[in-house]
């Protein structure tokens, strides 16, 4: 069983009637709804208005893979918060970025950039794959059309990729690395610019698709609970 | 001319006798005397004994290149001094951590993972140049001995290098990637593994001519001091 | 059923007594014995004094996963052949090449470098992972140690690695990039370093469960099986 | 002094009288007039009809970078030749390959894949730069805006890059890694996409800036000359 937490802000789908039209469930709701298709995930969600914004030591601990939207109130987040989850990640938990979670400030600490970027709202998206045998990319067509999706563009301020998947590609002129994998101690992280709250992305087939091969590519059966440390060798082997 | 600030912890050499007489004007005054015969080169040094732990904002606008060198006093850097450097970084200021900086708050901001490694005292050290053609390289031999160095051993937490242009190996039996190289907005950074206070390892040529050729590597002539933002393209250029 | 064909060159077990003794069913008929334990594996043998070299279009055509042996004999394989694997493994057949294959056509022709390394006899090794979540490593121990192995050492004349999974240490002194991947069109290639033939290292459970995971790694369900060509696309989609 | 060598095709721009008129001199021709303002290069011109195929040993050895456009020709160059250039390269000679020589078959045999990629006439290109702080960025803005050029668009079959410096945005609905380094022995290798024979691209000031660029950071002062080759240590170190 694959334990997959989605973490979502929720605060556009109950204040602006328009995306709650697109999300009457939240954000979190309709990501759900497609993963627990999936006989061996198990899905809780988690919103930032429970206590302790839904991030206990105890959810973390069962979590094989966290999935995280969050835009506006990002920096409500607590400092421990984000760190305690960036020390989860650490130890082997999966992380899945979606969107304005480039700017959350648990995608900040783990990457160490300053996740910047270009904006504007409601342009076409063509989201190339340029990384066909990636399991991410498995059963994905090799072009996806967003009809509306906000503008993200370069410079886009990240450190060096372990893998670029998609490449998206924006009606007003720009480009964007909009798929892309790191890695934090065991922690798989990917990172999937497409999601504005104000278009229907997740209830595309080939978005949900992604998302998916995330979670299995980002699970890890095995994974270590310990913390890193330094350790001390005394006795060297030779 | 490039303005070099070397930021030291210096208590070590204060406080122990045979470190004071590897390094009588501390690890920072040694790195000093090595580049200020760089006629290009321009260099301020800066303790953790200062005022403002030797961190002003005045002092970091005006550093191209910041070398840092810190060990047992790490936990003390306040966190705010810590996000400042990194903001620097990110707006161009070079950045070179030296040996047990990799544990420093501001190397583990930078990069955002643990960080962690293993390590032991007494080894002898082979570092090999893998990344010949790397202008950090330049001059150097393909394998350089230090008779007596700390392990640092894998598996060492860190994001995926830019370039590992060292491994290290060691007597003991660990290896180690030893020279690295990231970037964070429009900021190079250098790690560089040698350095234990008691070892008289910045007195030799090899790795002296290896942190000149990582402050010009660093070094950008015409690099932007302002901070990055996420910006607002409202008029889309198509 | 993944189809995997090994390919060995099976000289110095024939000519060689020592070497008989280790292997006395090839090189390929170790690796055989250990791979058809895993029942989805589908095992083939081929060898250099084969019809055609044992490589005609049809085995390929029926190939998921390539594993390649080869050492005295490099410069007999024809030209052809050396293309035509190419050009399957473009295609999306998985390639592991192992120890001395790092100077076969195959691989030369497949990575672009000189493939250039150091080497010496008898050197005791120890194999680091440095990248635990990496599929080929899983299950692995951190530190594998192999008494006796011919030591490679850098520089090691590759291109950038997609992955570097393993670093050998040599006791004479050296490093080594060990075990380290990439891709060509949508093949997934495997170098691994262990194997020289008066050794018996692939006798070795550790060494046998990274051939293993490598094979599961660089498998592809829906490979395509088409050539990959320059495609003229007249008409543009805005 | 650095030795730049400009290998062209030039077959287009003697038998079509528009791109004559756009390049009265070669393509070679207009690379070298505005290469030889910069005082520390001297440049050489070769063309496919000279004896050799313009490749002679002697050529090679005195050239610090090779500049290369092939189209129409790319299957009469002989395989000694193609053969030869990589030898070159991988012993630290510069290579720049501009636009349609991705299918060259030095390029081909210098990185190993198949070099494919989709085209189309006609389309307007705008090249974005997403790495500031590489040398090759120097000066450049970060969006250049071609009015028409080729389309070359993903999936490009390319092994990782060591850097990915310009991502490409075509009208019509492509993206592509337009600008990418790679490395081969101890040479520098840079592959530049704009370029085609139809549109006057080299005489846009950007993109001549960028070649200027691109032959500093290929030119290596102290490159060894020698052949790269595997190396007996006989004596251990230890």
């Amino acid at each position: 069983m694959i334990r997959v937490t989605i973490w979502n802000e929720f605060i556009h789908e109950r204040e602006n009637e328009k995306i709650k039209e697109i999300y009457p469930q939240g954000i979190h709701g309709c990501i759900k709804s497609f993963l627990e298709r999936n006989e061996d995930m198990e899905i809780t969600c988690r919103t930032l208005d429970m206590p302790n914004q839904g991030l206990e030591e105890d959810i973390l601990r069962k979590t094989d893979v966290l999935i995280w939207w969050s835009h506006i109130k990002q920096e409500e987040l607590t400092d421990e918060n984000a760190r305690r989850v960036q020390k989860y990640v650490q130890r082997g938990m999966g992380f899945i970025g979606l969107h304005s979670a480039h700017f959350s400030k648990v995608l900040k600490a783990l990457l160490g950039t300053s996740m910047t970027l270009k904006w504007r709202h409601g342009d076409k998206e063509r989201l190339w794959c340029i990384n066909k045998i990636h399991p991410i990319a498995k059963g994905i067509p090799e072009c996806i059309t967003l009809p509306k999706e906000e503008m993200y563009g370069e410079y886009f301020d990240i450190p060096a990729p372990d893998d670029i998947i998609f490449l998206g590609w924006f009606s007003g002129g720009e480009v964007f690395r909009s798929g892309v994998t790191f890695h934090s101690g065991y922690g798989k992280i990917f990172y999937f610019q497409p999601g504005h709250e104000e278009y229907p992305i997740y209830h595309i087939d080939e978005i949900q698709r992604i998302i998916i091969n995330a979670v299995y590519w980002a699970y890890q059966e095995n994974k270590s609970m310990e913390e890193l440390e330094c350790t001390a060798v005394e006795k060297p082997m030779e």
